[in-house]
């Protein structure tokens, strides 16, 4: 079975005490297997790992004190992905739902789906229920919005994406769970790595729920769904931040990679194909 | 030519001395001219006819103090109005856009049109500039949108109503407008009376420049363009509210008329089709 | 132990195939035990009890054809409530917070607590930590804000809140959630029964994290303490409606009491100081 | 008189045919008067110089192909300002307000008034109406934001400013004018030169209608008011801006210059204290 290399390095310039929730380790799950992984602290400052939400995203939960602050983190990812081509998957009425994807179905920070019931009925209630009708939602985002980085922030959410018609992975993300919420498909955020990603980065995409399972979608186009490694899971990218910081830190160095075949240590940087420093 | 008459029935109950702008009275222009009309306010506190804001509203200005307020306005209205079918005319390149209209282009309280710009070159970009791409952004406005009264309220603006797909005559207006400006086309509100509204009362349509003058359009369709009487203009629906209120007062009754045909008193309140007391 | 004698009666005309999730049942925790209680829905059409969120809530899970349904509950709450008064409880630093109550951290549909910390810090920031501190902010949500009912809707959130500076309980509780969230202090909903409620309705309010456990806290003023029994916690309303209805219904009826003291049925109709009849 | 000289230096890449409006001329007031004015483009395109809006705000008017322009302006401004201190002007009850100034009462795209007049009322309503109520609402624009360059940008209104606490002068003008017409005090955006400005830029201040005459006002408190030359004027930032580009052009370099004294060319670049080259 295929193996995914990937991993990060991020390093903070640290003013004042402060914790740590990195969310960047490779989720076990039954579609993607951790064979090996590895993770540095610089200073060796020690670290829980814990599992955070519903989903058992696995987040290494630190505190240091004023200084620099380094991590890198890699890991060896053996997939066995579902990949689905032409599928015919019915969506689920609501009373046949399972209790605990119900709570996909709730607006979220980002996802603010109780403001979108009309437009999804408008734009895609004509259209047969199911798999196909989620994808005519990954490719009405597509084609509405424009990827343009440093158009959105933090606080951009899917009906500010719906305005502005510009966003970046997350944004895309967020407005496609909207639609798959208001017209009440379970819709969940996915962060994670992804290969093929130019320029290499964290990667946000999403789950919807059909038939009997979750399953994956890009709207952006840009990574083929096999070449998606999860991290953390949740409502959206508030329950999936890669680094949650409290205190004081400047980001000074972020370096993501995701690359087919496996690999024993982080890619030397000089053949490393694009580092982003902040 | 054709004559329309006008009118309205207000009553507020006023709690605390008040200051009142009503904005009912039938403009003059070079398109309707006023042949007869009449004004009472009972009980007879006086009132001032001034002109406000740059196309010249005619508004009735005065105060009261508590008790009961009401005006009765009706106006027989001749109309001149040039209307236009399948037009060809072009939109203006922007040097050549006159200077009283280049403050049309920009963003207002209710079309914030700042931030539609990639959302109109996406959606019109390709369609040819003039006449016909106007009404392909009414066509547009009219085929996104719901008429739902009681929807939206006097906070909703043009980016909320294309959030959430519904909205009534102001906000169909709004939405046009900040389309219009985003494209570079003036575009302006006008507030009036509209002959055949079902119920009848103040309608919201809206003006866009093109060619060497404003020509009118009404995204709604609930009204004939030739049976639109204006009474006020605006960036939008703030500049031609119907009453602004400063003080306290409650309305107690709204009745408003548009029939063809002179006529010369409001009409009876028996064959009166639709009498809203709010 | 006090008990208090809670319950509903909710009717609805149904007009296509739904699915409703009726959340009106008395929580089960430590610190309130059901003694009796009652369901009773008519049709008969059969319902499941189902737990949902990472707090239980207790859910009625339905589906019903067209055509009327009502859904009656009583239940017999003993109380055991950890009154504090004056209490000298600390805030925990970050990194002493349960792993559990991480996401309670988390920015959501109605409390964007991310927008806030400027605020937040501003304002609240030279107080001393701890559950001085929070009731610091619920009296600054109740001196801000005034009670007024209609004032907001389903769409309201905690920063709409702050401009306008009116709403109902659930506004409230979002505004209170959302600065406490902002200064790292766990928040979350908890929606409920009220003793004392004027009109008598479901009530909303809030708990904060202080210390090793979750602390209740009223901004609205309405209801002591002691005299609010759980129904169902969430991040917000969204995940604690008292019914989610998926399909067509309108409501007819809404009747909600919460009087001290056991009772073996629902109150005489004549009885009920107050019926609200939507 | 004291003399100020203010100027600026525009640079721009252009990449397609493109209409400027640069809004950078001193204006001609009763209180300043331009003794001597110089403006440069290059290349030699050619300029109108048109009078814009109510207000009469000098406009250069061009139009130019792909390639770099640039624009250079300075002007020698005798001021005569009336300078108050601890005045005793009393507001206006809105029926004596000149029918000119009623519009300055709406709310607008980035002062949207009609949102906040909970907050003033319970704000400021206790204080004594009048110059020092003006004062107040400027004191707790100033105490209630942080002054934080990049945290806003042209999206950014009155509300938004309410909620996250940090903006620029513009933001702060905005805040204090939504206020103020939310109080029935009309008020107005004056973009402007500043002495003293650290970094030197243009700046945002405001005017409010008090007595029988506007009073100009700074809630940034970083220019001295005796050190303000008025460019343009208008319900917000929107009228007035310092550039309009319709097309495609890119900033090259921004110099904005105002120092008191005379001077017959712009400061030599060596000795301009501050040049922001975007």
């Amino acid at each position: 079975m295929p193996v995914i290399h990937v991993g990060c390095e991020l390093a903070y310039e640290v003013t004042a005490p402060t914790s740590f929730l990195f969310n960047v380790a490779a989720a076990k799950t039954p579609f993607q297997t951790v064979l090996q992984e590895n993770i540095e602290v610089s200073p060796n400052v020690g670290y829980a790992e814990i599992q955070l939400g519903t989903e058992g995203n696995r987040i290494f939960r630190l505190r240091t004190d004023p200084g620099p602050l380094a991590l890198i983190y890699w890991a060896n990812v053996e997939m066995n992905p579902i990949v689905v081509n032409s599928p015919n998957i019915e969506e689920n009425v609501h009373q046949l739902l399972p209790n605990e994807v119900l709570p996909f179905l709730n607006p979220s920070r980002y996802c603010e789906s109780d403001r979108l019931v009309q437009l999804v009925w408008q734009t895609f209630g004509h259209l047969s229920p199911g798999y196909s009708r989620v994808q005519a939602i990954c490719n009405w985002t597509y084609e509405q919005l424009n990827y343009q980085p440093g158009s959105t922030d933090e606080r951009t959410s899917a009906c500010d994406v719906l305005i502005q018609r510009t966003g970046i992975c997350r944004d895309y993300a967020h407005l496609a769970i909207a639609l798959c919420r208001a017209m009440c498909i379970p819709a969940r955020y996915v962060a994670g790595y992804a290969v093929g990603l130019e320029p290499p980065d964290f990667h946000g995409f999403f789950e919807a729920y059909l038939g009997s399972r979750w399953y994956l979608f890009d709207a952006t186009r840009m990574a083929p769904v096999d070449g998606l490694v999860r991290i953390g899971t949740g409502r959206d990218a508030a329950d999936a931040s890669f680094a949650t910081i409290i205190g004081a830190a400047t980001m000074t160095r972020q370096v993501v990679w995701a690359n087919r075949g496996a690999n024993a240590s982080p890619p030397q940087n000089d053949s490393c194909a694009a580092v982003s420093t902040v």
